[in-house]
């Protein structure tokens, strides 16, 4: 058996972070200082604790009451951070984890910035995932909001510099912010769309967050079923979209 | 960075190999006389031709229709089979893989036997992950089958001696049968059950098949939510359970 014959599920993975400008190579090429590793290696440690937050992609459902406990299903919710979240801990049991889930339906970055104390400091997470920015363009194409891309740019830098400065050894992991075309999702969504994805890069890479490429993996994904396969109405996955972000944040997260 | 710093996400699924009497990884102390890479090594290959089989957790409604298509989800399903081969096509398109799917619900091994020919040796698969035993015992208990667990391996084994047979390259995937204690699954079935797993765990290693350790999965997956939420009847997964099989059979597979 060859080495050379033997693919990676990272091909793919690979091949977006090394199309993607190269900034979050660049970036990672000294990771020791924030306590970041390179790409492609492990992001997890023994005894981490982990913290899902975003927006109803994020939320998908999870108790409000059970929101204290961590590992337990009803506080994860039903969306991707909970299928990663199962598929941490049950392939790592020996890392004793203790993962949650503070995502809200309908937040924009400002909103995470207001609850920010409570919901993220506070929790002292060890490894911290973001998901924000498609209401941070919705409720402004819809009149409920008047940020711009810039709003949305220098509110999650703001985010970030605060987070690291409460939590310098925070492991930080950005996903890339995505829409399926199909549903509530038209043309006049685009390029502007494109503008958050990649402030949320910019974001990322100067932060040292490694980044998860949900937008390249749905566009990718449209070859084997069609969008509303994905998120009917473009915008929250179904669960097979949910298993599929799963699969990569794991990958990304883990690998 | 130090390594063993590093977890992985086989932990879990090297202790089950691990724990589970040994004889896998004897097995496959000598893999290459069979083509089958040994435990840890990816299995996958540029150009494979995948193929799932199994019974109904397997078919997960699948088209039959459009049953010729490879790489299609309305051909693939919605179950694990389905969001496996979303993972594998999404996350390796240079290997340009053909995915099919063919399980029948209701099959019992003999049921695989006689539809074989058309359905899995003239489909060439490179790669063939079976997915089979809850009907074998279920049909039996409910009076619509008289098979027992020795019918059962007797099978089991003659099916994969004819595919070797017919195929002597192609690498096996042997899936363990599971039931969650919910549902339609009472007492009764124990320690009967847990014959048929260790009869597929035995045929599996005779045949020098990598091994998923689904039940070990769901073991360890109810100490975050209850039986019910992977699988509502005991037997058949739900989106949640199914994206966790996908998850650990990728593991398995690519890891």
């Amino acid at each position: 058996m060859r080495d050379d014959q033997t693919p990676s599920r990272r091909d793919f993975l690979g091949a977006s972070l090394a199309t993607a400008g190269g900034l979050g190579l660049a970036a990672c090429a000294s990771p020791a200082a924030q306590g970041s590793p390179g790409p492609g290696a492990g992001l997890l440690r023994a005894g981490d604790r982990v913290l899902f937050q975003g927006d109803s992609i994020t939320d998908a459902g999870r108790s409000r009451e059970r929101a204290a406990e961590a590992n337990a299903q009803a506080a994860l919710g039903g969306g991707y951070a909970w299928f990663a979240a199962a598929g941490l801990l049950v392939g790592h049991p020996a890392e004793q984890l203790q993962v949650w889930n503070r995502g809200i339906s309908g937040n924009k970055v400002f909103q995470l910035a207001d609850r920010w104390q409570q919901d993220c400091l506070e929790l002292k997470p060890d490894l911290l995932s973001i998901l924000i920015g498609v209401n941070d363009i919705w409720h402004t194409k819809n009149g409920k909001y008047d940020g711009t891309v810039a709003t949305y740019a220098r509110d999650y830098d703001a985010l970030l510099t605060r987070t690291r400065a409460a939590l310098p050894d925070v492991r930080l992991v950005i996903c890339e912010p995505f829409v399926l075309r199909c549903g509530a999702i038209d043309d006049s969504w685009f390029p502007e769309f494109d503008h958050y994805r990649a402030a949320a890069r910019d974001v990322a890479d100067r932060h040292r967050a490694r980044w998860v490429p949900f937008q390249a993996m749905f566009d990718a994904a449209i070859a084997y079923a069609p969008p509303e396969h994905w998120a009917k109405d473009g915008v929250h996955p179904s669960a097979a979209g949910a298993a599929l972000m799963a699969q990569t944040w794991l990958d990304v997260v883990t690998g």
